[in-house]
Parts: C-alpha cells; structure tokens; sequence
C-alpha cells in the first residue's frame, strides 16, 4: 500500500510555520502499518496544489492533504480539489448546522465567511469537526484516472490547525483507514531512556541486538533533551518475535534507564507511579520557571497526586514561600546545594506533600561565573526519610537547559519511586 | 527563480523525528528573495531518492537536499546523486586533513568508516563541516539534462544535523547563493494579534487591504492558540511600499490586538513592557499549571521583572500560599470570579508586585458540570487600583486550553501596560 501527504500552505513554504503534521500523521500510519513514501509541502496556491495532487494520485492508494479547508481567502484547497475531480461542490446541512452550534455555544454569531466550509465535494464522506468548524473530507476515486493502472485511490482531506486535524484523524480518519485497508504488520517499538547519552546508549545494547539484526529487526536512536530513544522496527511475520527479543535485550541492558515506550513522557509516569502509590508531589522551582509544574499539570488526572508548587525567581520568594533561609542564601548564594537542598525541605513541609523537589541553577545566557558556569544547577529530592541533592552541569541554551533539567529532576523522583 | 528542497531519511517517513530542516531553510532562502516553491521528504532509500532528486532537476534552478552524507551504511544520498549526474567520486584531501583535525582534536581516533566522506563528486564545491565531518557539495549541472529547457541548475547538499547544517547554510550556502543568484527583492512581514478568531481578523482587515492586494500585496492567515496571525507578503521594486501600507492599515483594523510582528511571543512583548516600565509580576496560577511561569522565564532577562509564582492547584494550597479565605471556596467553589479575584490580589500582596494574575478554570478533560463545563475560566488581573476579573470558554483539549488560556491572561497583562 502506498500512502503520500500533501501539505499545502504558503506559511511553510515561507518557514514561519513548523509542519507537525508530517510528524503525527507518518506516525500514526505507520502504527497501522502503513509507511507513508512521500512527503509533499506547496504554497496555497491553485497550480501547486492541483499538481501535487494530481501527481500523488498518480501513485497511491492513498492521499492525505492537510490545510485550506478554513473559512479564509487562501482556504482553496477544497475547491481545487473538487474541481480537479470533477466534482460538484454541494451544500451540506449537517455541517451548517454544526458550525451554528459551534458558535452558539461561545455566544458569538456566526462569521458569513464560515458558509464556504459548508460546501462538500459531491460523494464525499464528511467528518463533523469536533474542535473547530471546518469538516474533514474523504473521497474515493473509483476508478482512479490518474493512475496508469486506474485502480481505486482515497482522498482525505484534514483541516490544518493541529487541535482540529489530530482528534479528527485518531476519532474519525483510523476509522475509516481499518474498514477500506487491510492492516500490515509492522511494528515500531520506542525505548525511552534517561540518563546516558546517545552513544552510550547505542554502545551498551548494539552488540546484543546483532543476532536479531541479521533476522530483519532495524535499529534507530534519537537523542533528546535530557532523553535517549531507541527505536525497534520489524514488518512481516516474524515481527512480533523479533521486537519482542529486542526489547527484552534493550531492557536488560540499559535497565533502570528506560523510563517508557513509545509516546510515554517522563511526566506520565512520574503521575502514575504518585497515583498508583497514593502519594502526593510539590515543587518548588528556581532556574526551571514552572517547566516541571507545567509538564506534570499536562498530565490528565495529576490534580490528585499534584499539590501545587512554587517558582521561586526572586531570592525573597524562596525565604518567604518556602523558608530559606537568609542565612544560607548568603552564605551560599542562591544557585547552592544548601540552597536547593532548603527549597526541597520547605517545599515538602508547607505544602504537605509526601515529596518534594528543590530546583536552583542557572539557565543562562548571563549570570554564570567562573566557579558556577551557566548550566550549573542543583537539584534537590525531599522525601520522608531525609532529602539529596545532585548537581549537574546542564551548558545549553536557555530553553534547552530548562528542558533538560527539568526532565532529570521528575526522572529522579521516578527512579525512587520504581526503585 | 524556482527552489526546491528535499528532505531525505526514514526517521521522518516513520514520525519519529520532526522536520526542522523545512522550517530553517524555507525562512532563509525567503529572506534572500527565493520562496521555495516545493518541499519533499523520502526515505533513504535508493530508488526514492534519485526519483526525488531527478523530478526535482527537471523543474527547479536551486536544488537542495538534506541527509544521507554521514558516515554509516544509510548514509548514501552523495553516492546515489553522484551517480544520477553521471559523476565519479574523488578522494578530496582537505577533506580528509579536516576531518583527522576534527578527530586529533577531541583526542579520539579517526573512526575508519569516515573515509567515505572524504569522497566527493567530481568538480563539486566542498564546504568544509565546522561543527562535524562531512562536507556539504555544491555541483553546478550545466547544462542540466533533466530540464526541458536544459538550463543550468544548482544541486547542494547539506549535512542531516541541525547543529551542522545551520551553521554550513549561514556561513558557506549563502556566500554561494549570493554569488550565483541575484537576490530578489521579496518581504515578508506578519502582524500577531490576540483576542480575535481568524474569521473576524480577516472581516476586520481585509476591505482596506483591497487596492494594496490589486497592487500586488499577498495576504495570508493563520491561527494560533489564542492568537491570529496575519502576514503579508511583497515583491519586486513596490515591495516595500506595499507592505508599509498593508501594515498600516492592518494596525488600524486590528489596533491594540496585534501584540508584536514577525517572531514576537506575546510573552517577550510582557516582559519588554515590563523591563521599560521597570515594574514586577506575580502569578497565581490554578489551571495553566505553571504554563505562564514557564513561558515567561524562557525570555531571557525574566528574572529582572518576574518575582515568582504559585501553582496553586490543591484548594488548600489557594488559601495557605496567596491568601483565598476558605469562606470563599465554599461559597463560589474553586472556579470562580470570587476566587479569581482574591488569588491575583493575595498574590500581589505577598510577593510585593505591581501586577499579579489570578488564573481559575477546568482544563478538563474531566472536572466540569453543567454550570461550569470544561473549559471555564476566570482570570484577574490586580494592579495598584484595583482588580479586575474576566470570563472566558475555552473548550479545547488540555494542553490547547493551557496554551489559550496563558496566552489570554499575558494579553490582558500587554494590554494594559501598553495602554
């Protein structure tokens, strides 16, 4: 089976827009075994899109196209398309009476631009937007005239915003993908490991992967912030097999460093391990300014192991909210494990919290000095026997070293709390 | 002049790793005057790249790819254009002296699978890698045979690491495309707003923008959570007077919603207007879990300005560390105006700032009722005189609601700092 994107929007091609659409949407595909082989990006304008599509038609079994569904201008995609078919546009009542929902529920009237998103290619299978106001489409091209041997192609259209395309894709497009494709094996299986660096990573576990690489099993690894994934792929029917060895392998050798798989986030299994035991967390954070509260608020369900937390920037915050001391602020300075070691201890006490972390460092660009480069920081875990405190060296960027260190402090509580 | 990238590697083709490489390059090569007209990723494999490369020959006078020059066995993107133009592959020894330079200074020895990439096509340009081995290539096609007009073309390929191919671009790709390429004159300029949907943006702002679009001038639109942007595009010798026009007239439409231009984060314009004012923030924030700590103290220079906050997301935690009376939880309940109100004011109060925002909601996706659904929210703003409490709905999937919301709170902060 043979899959392609097309994403179409002058904001790409422009580069003010990241395209996370490739991402998610290969992703998803390839769970369902399906690998996509081609990857498209054109400005919303009329010959690009129609090109690109024609020749997309040309080849696959199936197209996704993601943008120009919107009430605006530069929304043309689903015009073209139709007319590239030789399809009507036809207007839908459903989806009117959708979209007056849409609005009525924010008690905002209804922009006139918004009738054009009414209007479906005639045949179409039509996807009720459940975030947002333009559908989704689905058409199946039988026989396919572009295609030299004129079989049956699909063509989903996804409207662009990602809050609107994603819940679609997984509710309504899968759907459709299982009951029109048969599902091919193929298993993509991700470690996610802390603590080692990439090539430490792939050191401790290649050599032992090598007999189920010569069988078909494929290999890969990303290095992430603070993170290091190790990827298993296998198609076919041996798959299963030979990703269930791998994975045995990669978890003996890399042991308590894998904190996940797949799209599991470090901050996931900090909240299930804390609901799980039925203990509470807070925070009290210097240099990572709410990073680590707002990736464990992320977390559905984290307000009953979550009590709150302090981002303590100035240093008459860390006295006031969580009694550090004025002493130790100056006899160690504020980036200090003394420092951090008190935010952690204060923290645990005012807020009740069976943990706590105490986070103080420095993220950079300026503040470092000779003794206490940027990067440095101090992190400190509280619990009911006592509190420890790690100092790392974190030397990147502002937004990379609060990434970084935030995710080395929640993977400390994980380790604990799986130990 | 048309310019085409492709993107090879079949990390992208399975979603593990987004893009980044688009987004880069396309922004550049904009800001030189060349819009890419088109965008490819494929896999590494053979067959897929050289289709890619060899359409893409067949259109376009700049070709660029990325990946597949490293050293290990999927690394096979210079062998497979090489032998698509007909090129042998030459030993170049600067290559190699740099690369056993690279090695002797990190005191490692020279891994023997490197040589590969001391091979290059015959008469290419060689851009040596500053930041890592392998070379970025240049070939001039001249005539290029793909083409039915046969004129000449570029072809240039980059090293796959961000960190090599970003630096390679900037300080070797571009002195070559200045050299060989006039550069066009093309601007690209985007007005953020805030408190507006992307339909009504557009009613606002298009009628007046009509003789500037008959002109020339491309409007285009884009919607962010809890932001629109709206860019306009020019080119050729009205550019600049086109979008001096469009921007005036869109800053007359939109007025005090647009928040900033281009890569301003409504964040950065925060902390901006409060550094000139030389006045301080607190925060009290329940729903967006740490979401505006985090995006505040990503500008660098937030600590002069941003005192600290809490995440307040235990009730008990609203009343002992900003000061919300128990009497008026039980009476409104956690979300509501009352409580709104009394976080941002004891915030204020306790952390001694001029301004502190109050933030109360359901981030779902469970927690609503009838009265207060999913998606509630109340955020005060306390100043010196007084405080002040809006409601909003935002109805969205967590993370987007977080976003929004943060996004809306810092807006009300810019609105009434740049008042």
């Amino acid at each position: 089976m043979n899959v392609e994107l097309v994403n179409t929007g002058s904001e790409l091609m422009l580069g003010r827009v990241l395209n996370t659409h490739q991402q998610f949407l290969c992703r998803r595909l390839a769970d369902l075994g399906h690998v996509v082989s081609r990857q498209v990006a054109i400005a919303d304008t009329g010959a690009e899109i129609q090109n690109a599509v024609r020749e997309a038609l040309g080849r696959a079994d199936l197209i996704i196209t993601t943008g120009g569904l919107g009430p605006t201008s530069d929304d043309i995609t689903r015009e073209l398309i139709a007319e590239l078919l030789g399809k009507k546009l036809i207007e839908n009542k459903n989806v009117l009476t959708h979209i007056e929902q849409f609005f009525a529920q924010r008690n905002r009237p209804r922009p006139s631009k918004t009738s054009v998103e009414t209007f479906v290619p005639a045949g179409a299978e039509v996807f009720l937007n459940a975030t947002g106001t333009a559908p989704g489409l689905a058409i199946k091209i039988e026989p396919n005239p572009f295609r030299p041997d004129k079989k049956t192609s699909w063509l989903v259209m996804l409207p662009g915003p990602p809050r609107e395309l994603r819940p679609m894709f997984d509710n309504q497009i899968v759907p459709l993908l299982k009951r029109e494709f048969a599902e091919e094996i193929f298993i993509c299986r991700t470690l996610r490991s802390s603590g080692v660096g990439e090539s430490r990573a792939q050191e401790l576990v290649e050599q032992d992967l090598q007999p189920l690489v010569r069988q078909g099993l494929e290999i890969g690894y990303c290095a992430r912030p603070g993170a290091v994934d190790v990827r298993l792929v296998a198609s076919g029917a041996t798959a299963a097999r030979l990703i269930h060895a791998g994975e045995a392998s990669v978890q003996k050798n890399l042991g308590a460093n894998i904190f996940g798989f797949d799209d599991d986030e470090i901050e996931n299994v900090v909240v299930q391990l804390l609901n799980a035991q039925k203990k509470t967390l807070a925070l009290a954070e210097s240099c990572t300014g709410g990073n680590i509260a707002h990736r464990v608020t992320n977390v559905p369900g984290a307000s009953a192991v979550f009590l709150g937390g302090v981002v303590s920037y100035a240093d008459v915050v860390k006295e006031k909210f969580v009694g550090v001391r004025a002493e130790t602020l100056a006899a160690h300075g504020a980036v200090s494990e003394a420092v951090a070691r008190e935010m952690a201890v204060g923290a645990r006490e005012k807020f009740g919290a069976d943990f706590a972390l105490g986070i103080t460092g420095i993220a950079g660009p300026s503040g470092g000095t000779v003794e206490k480069p940027v990067g440095t920081v101090f992190i400190a875990l509280a619990t009911a026997s006592g509190v420890e405190v790690k100092k790392f060296l974190n030397a990147w960027d502002r937004e990379t070293f609060k990434q970084v260190t935030a995710t080395q402090a929640l993977d400390r509580l994980r380790q604990m709390l799986s130990a």
